[in-house]
């Protein structure tokens, strides 16, 4: 495996000597690798059209860069040659006065779809969607479409989806795909060659994730974004699609652990900036925990009394926390997934309730076992009531592991409800939660059961 | 957002009151809602054509209901008309007899696709291929091949990717798309078409994550898998990537929570699958913290002495497993985007090192402050010796935040070296492994500073 990679990457290498012809992909990741004005003056030689397809991939890191370093007017012919949401996100990185000074000399058209763009909010549609849409109107005949599309086809960002419009509103009535333009008779109404009477649209604002959940159901290869007035205002594909999703499986997978989401790779991600990611959430989990210091002050007596109790804490909390996790993650991917709806938190807290004391019984049984074995094996005393300790730490087990699944299932719903990311009730989180609470409970059960004993 | 949800669900029930021309996704969806019997006997009464695609939906879930139900001659003749790899996954869920007597009467090229296709493991490029591919030879122009497609179209999964062969060895030569074919000229040699010097492909056992990957870089809708004397034995779709790359972040999710994946959607699964997928990990990390309780025994005598100590032990543990998570869930995002390799784990390290010790300095710094204000505010004593209780508390959170990074970041290594899912470092994996050391790091700490004086 790790030998293959090797040869890949040695062919790949040999492969970009030729940054004309390599695959785009490759010469982007060769390009990154090396000094930003290394790459710039490299793209600054290249023919037009090979820069602008370099420029317009998303993985490309030093874009800005190459922009700054070239004659002005040869920046703003590469500008309007780039699809229209890639050189809306290159602008964005370019510093002032660069920047309103590209604007101000990009044709009426670009400029409009850049400025458009720009507008909408990261993690929409509308913010991933390009403005270069194949589009005829639904007069058209088949034969009339394949010759528009092979005309327009350099400028279009993708082909396979047509949008077919209303000539006079030109609103959307309905999508084709090139599948089905190809294989249908030339000399039809293009419309033939739909095949559902709805096409799947989204709005500028729908979620990212939204919009990929109906890439993965309905199967499509790029959705039109429409306007109130069903007018189409862009497209998103699927390539951007994929990115869409890999991005916030990670921003999930890192605010699930217990941080802000990094947005940059790991391994180039400056220290600093880590640290800020990082600490924050270390801080106010911090803090929440400092609650469990309060609760231990809370029971200091029965604590003197009862030292064998304390042996049990950790034990006993980091079960809550561990039930609370699984629970939580749960429900975390069940609404990213859409399987359940904020609506549906009732129908989540009547399986985890069973969940929670089906799995407390069994841990809270192995708990018992544990003390009693140790006790008659001699292996640790636990003292004259150590029947009495057992049962408690069984109860005390039961109690919060129930807490814990049922509390770290609900509060993604609740985060959600509060129109919060619903990611963000990560385990560190939930663990916090229920460990405050679960030595509340631990020690409510220590006094029901030990009162007259030990305590 | 949830008004226009509810409307849009209303017009699609409309829509698949007429079973044979709503979008086959919604058909799903509304088949899937009713009893396997009731689906399988409306789908029994559709044409071939539109029962083929309804049972080539990945997501419709009562496809072996529906064979059984039919009279064996239809049941073969659906079969034979799907998509292979759908055909293959669906008679894994027919049981025998039928199941042989399903397979002896297929035609021997889908009986042969079959048999292959059900034999690469989960998982793997080979299981989520299909063999439909198109393919021609290099020695067609490129109108040959516009007509070949229309010729074959029906039964392809895609048109878009088109495999260019060597006519003696069969060997996969070049792709081209549809996109760059409608626009060349049909008199020019199908390679004319072709981009790039060697095509992207994968091998049958290429895992569904690296195959992602390659979708996202090069922004592919389809790639060939080829064997190892590069004859292309099938296709894997964009769409599939999509369902596996979701499947996978969806895996992954559950087990950081610290559980086994489901494979089910969480409303769906029964209640003592889900118990079993929860309980074994919940009682292998109960049995691994119970390692806690014998380390707090082994401090019993400093517990007894110094039960202020232990006010802090639930604060300690749990910033050292939070740091842990935050640096589990960072590593493995990293691994499964493929931005760090486990030859990379040094170069990890020495970034987690400085980290660890950057967060442990801020929270113990805290942890001073929280116990310096309540002594001096009054609102708790902690004895003479508070300075030192603070210092010790400090200190302890320094040692076990490092320590938590350290071993949180490092365990995802460790794991994929021994060849296990680095996914599986859960939050509560790395919380457990932090508690226990985490444990003799407090206490081993305090023995030093404490003692001679509460010790």
């Amino acid at each position: 495996m790790e030998e293959r990679a090797r040869d890949d990457r040695a062919e790949i290498r040999d492969d970009v000597l030729n940054l004309e012809h390599g695959h785009v992909a490759d010469v982007v990741e060769h390009l990154n690798d090396q000094e930003p004005e290394d790459a710039a003056e490299l793209i600054g030689k290249l023919p037009d059209e090979r820069a602008i397809e370099i420029l317009d991939q998303p993985e490309f890191e030093d874009s800005a860069e190459v922009v700054a370093n070239l004659p002005i007017e040869r920046a703003v012919a590469l500008l309007a040659g780039m699809s229209a949401d890639r050189a809306t996100d290159l602008l964005t990185e370019v510093e002032e006065p660069l920047r309103s000074e590209l604007l101000a000399r990009l044709d009426p058209e670009t400029r409009n779809a850049v400025s458009h763009l720009a507008s909408y909010p990261e993690g929409s549609a509308g913010a991933i969607m390009t403005t270069e849409v194949v589009s005829v109107p639904t007069t058209w005949t088949v034969g009339d479409t394949l010759r528009h599309i092979r005309v327009v086809e350099k400028s279009r960002e993708t082909i396979y989806t047509i949008c077919v419009l209303d000539p006079k509103t030109r609103a959307l009535v309905q999508t084709v795909t090139l599948r089905r333009l190809i294989t249908a008779d030339p000399a039809a109404p293009v419309l033939s060659a739909a095949r559902y009477s709805k096409p799947i649209t989204v709005t500028p604002t729908t979620d990212q994730e939204e919009a990929a959940r109906l890439f993965s159901k309905y199967d499509l290869l790029a959705v039109p974004v429409v306007d109130d007035a069903y007018r189409v205002i862009g497209i998103v594909t699927v390539d951007d699609i994929i990115d869409a999703i890999f991005e916030e499986s990670t921003e999930d997978a890192q605010k699930f652990g217990g941080m802000e989401a990094l947005d940059e790779p790991y391994m180039d991600i400056s220290f600093l900036k880590m640290m800020k990611k990082r600490a924050g959430w270390l801080c106010a989990l911090f803090l929440g925990e400092m609650l469990t210091a309060t609760a231990m002050q809370h029971f200091e007596t029965e604590l003197e009394k009862a030292i064998v109790l304390t042996l049990f804490i950790p034990l006993i909390m980091s079960s809550g926390g561990n039930s609370g996790s699984q629970a939580t993650s749960l429900i975390i991917r069940a609404l990213a997934l859409g399987e359940v709806k904020v609506k549906d938190w009732w129908r989540v807290a009547l399986r985890e309730l069973p969940s929670g004391l089906a799995l407390g019984a069994i841990l809270g049984t192995i708990g018992i076992i544990r003390i009693s074995v140790w006790q008659m094996l001699g292996l640790y005393d636990y003292g004259p009531h150590w029947i009495l300790v057992a049962l408690t730490v069984g109860t005390g087990l039961l109690g919060i592991v129930t807490f814990g699944s049922m509390s770290g299932s609900m509060l993604p719903f609740l985060l959600k409800r509060l129109g919060f990311d619903p990611a963000s009730a990560s385990a560190p989180f939930v663990a916090t939660l229920v460990d405050v609470t679960g030595l509340v409970i631990y020690f409510s059960v220590a006094v029901v059961i030990l009162s007259g004993t030990l305590l």
